[in-house]
């Protein structure tokens, strides 16, 4: 239902160089070719394949070509150019010789029929890079969807785009409720707490690439509520924590229908995360709304199953969720059938296989559960226990479990 | 050698709310204890375990607390309070009784010995969140070398930390070379080529968290190399691309022995990159130095091997390499012994294989052997042949790859 509706944002155009990690609304297309010219692929001495067909030759060094110069005449039969790396082969030229395979003697250039350094073989197109090798003039050079890594920003610049169109960021609007709420420097005598929820969805968000505009603490009442959520409604998610559950002051939840909201979805038999909350504007009209549970464990549990893949949609990539990986549970879980659980768990390599332990107090009042967590093991719906030994299946949360402590050479 | 080199560096204190992906340079030890009181873990009545041993009961309900709020008056027995979730259980309670569990009649409340809703039983202790159950004051919330991550974030703000010392963003200066070169949106008329490596490398900084001041593109003259290369000197790392092979005009080398760097690696045997060079100033005195190819793909290969890793040592993450798999050859790959050579493959799976295929044309001017990768396949040294069918290893550059197509339940 979250997928359906997290549709990819419209185009935006953005410079290049700051582009990174966006994805593509359409295909580049290169107006020149990479590279420009035939051009030496080495430092060495321009030629005519042929003229070294019958054994060693010696030939008058004619002129130098360094690179971002052209030749200043044609090649002709029997003479050598000096060449740079890069540098456009002389016209009449159809191969370059290494300087380590060549031999200067003053203004001549001593070429062998066999090895100087290593061994030796001059072909036509030898040490040659042709005209567009890399990319014709024409040729699609970057697919509609691509993702901007560092080699697509560099095939950009090779490109001479400085602005590229991509699809939007999506902007995320964040808002907590309840009286008991205050900000991290705020007073917490007296029963009152630290709403952290915010900093984590804006982390979490950004990671995704997305932008979070905090809406801040929203009191217990309406009119604070719908004032708050009136300045999300331009965004393209609102995310509220806490407020849209069962309890006395939940006016969100009233609030959002009278704005026009229609909440779909009340409730995933999941834990921790089950008071989740979906919901949608007519067409167009308005943000997608992901009512959170209050609870920190639950609230980014919750974020990560349906928020996250939604912005990842948004912003235009295909790939949504995380890496997953099969682990062999350490210690039996056991629960009631009936809610899938997320367990959070810390993983350990034992040769070939992943060892997954809880990581202890899986209260979702308990953020210190998902601070020391690397990844989610999926407890399914029905079962009622995971017995030591067996395998199991984990979203991974820490990416960085997954590499190596080596380079692999 | 790079890595014994590569230091982690010094802490710098910055708002928590700016600090994701950063590294604590110091264990996190709180000064306040989550929750900070005995708390509801749900909208129900407070009341005392004790009276619900005889059976069912009918309490007056004596006050309320809300969640920010304390209670006015210790609770006693016989009596229930209204209690909604996060609000401090008065003293004198021990349990709460959530509301789907009881009955309210009025100004009281019946709480039934059996079944109301689903299987009730009530100890001394249920749901109720105890004092310091997340953390306690004087634990150690967050330890010394953890990546700051969103929950991570979240626990800071918990404990009212809106600072935090971690290791410093490796500054890196990027500096390009070569009298052919361009900038983007140069001219590329009469051999000219765009200078895209500083855009390329840019971005591979960025992504592991470094921040990049690019110094430009120097000519092939010494002084101005030298001008560039001393604004670079107060950076972290210097980062040079081209202009330190063995051509006539590579300056740089020269510049940079001048300047005081020793240089330690000229050329690693591996293709693309072979003319790769290291190089650091006495201690602490200057940047290290990394003397990248100037071919875009040997640029960026070298970068993934050598200059990646560092900057991630020195932003004080641990887990320094990529992750690599095991794939299964495609098409046989054949090259000389002598050589390691990082082949761009693309990769598809095939049931619970993952198959490995060369991104084509592997010359080192070619960009879209990078733009169109997922991974380096390591083609080892004295290797001549890599059949098709057989296994070798892959780095990831592209971790999505890893993601699945869905959530996973």
């Amino acid at each position: 239902m979250v997928l359906e509706a997290a549709r990819p944002l419209g185009s935006e155009t953005v410079p290049s160089a700051e582009a990174l990690g966006r994805v593509l609304t359409a295909s580049v297309v290169s107006g020149r070719s990479l590279p420009p010219d035939d051009n030496s692929a080495m430092d060495g001495y321009a030629l005519r394949a042929a003229d070294l067909a019958a054994g060693p030759v010696e030939l008058p060094v004619v002129y130098e070509v360094p690179a971002g110069a052209r030749a200043p005449r044609p090649l002709a039969s029997g003479e050598a150019a000096r060449i740079l790396t890069g540098a456009p082969l002389p016209s009449g030229a159809d191969a370059v010789v290494r300087q380590e395979d060549a031999e200067r003697i003053g203004e001549r250039v001593r070429i062998p029929a066999g090895p100087l350094s290593g061994e030796f073989v001059c072909r036509s197109g030898e040490n040659v890079r042709r005209t567009g090798e890399d990319v014709a003039a024409g040729d699609t050079a970057l697919e509609d969807g691509c993702r901007l890594g560092p080699a697509q920003l560099g095939m950009l610049a090779s490109l001479g785009r400085t602005t590229v169109a991509v699809h939007a960021r999506p902007l995320v609007a964040l808002l907590s409720g309840g009286d008991e709420l205050v900000e991290p420097d705020g007073d917490v005598s007296g029963g009152r707490i630290v709403s952290s929820n915010s900093y984590t969805l804006a982390a979490a968000c950004r990671e995704v690439g997305a932008e979070a505009r905090y809406l801040g603490i929203a009191r217990d009442e309406p009119a604070d509520i719908e004032h708050r959520l009136r300045t999300g409604l331009r965004c393209d998610a609102l995310v509220t924590s806490a407020g849209v559950s069962v309890g006395d002051h939940d006016h969100v939840r009233g609030v959002l229908q009278k704005l026009g909201c229609r909440l779909l979805c009340f409730g995933v038999r999941m834990k921790p995360g089950y008071p989740f909350v979906f919901g949608r504007f007519e067409e167009g009209a308005g943000p997608l709304l992901f009512g959170l549970p209050g609870n920190p464990v639950s609230a980014l549990v919750t974020f990560e199953q349906f928020v996250r893949p939604a912005l990842l949609a948004m912003a235009g990539h295909t790939t949504l969720h995380r890496p997953r990986i099969s682990v062999t549970v350490a210690e039996t879980l056991t629960k009631k059938a009936g809610r899938l659980h997320f367990v959070r768990v810390r993983l350990e390599r034992c040769g070939r296989e992943v060892r997954a332990r809880s990581t202890g107090n899986q209260s979702s009042g308990v953020l210190r559960s998902m601070t020391e967590a690397q990844g989610l093991l999926i407890f399914p719906a029905e079962a009622t226990r995971l017995a030591a030994g067996e395998q199991a299946e984990v979203q991974l949360l820490d990416e960085s479990f997954l590499a190596w402590h080596g380079p692999g050479f």
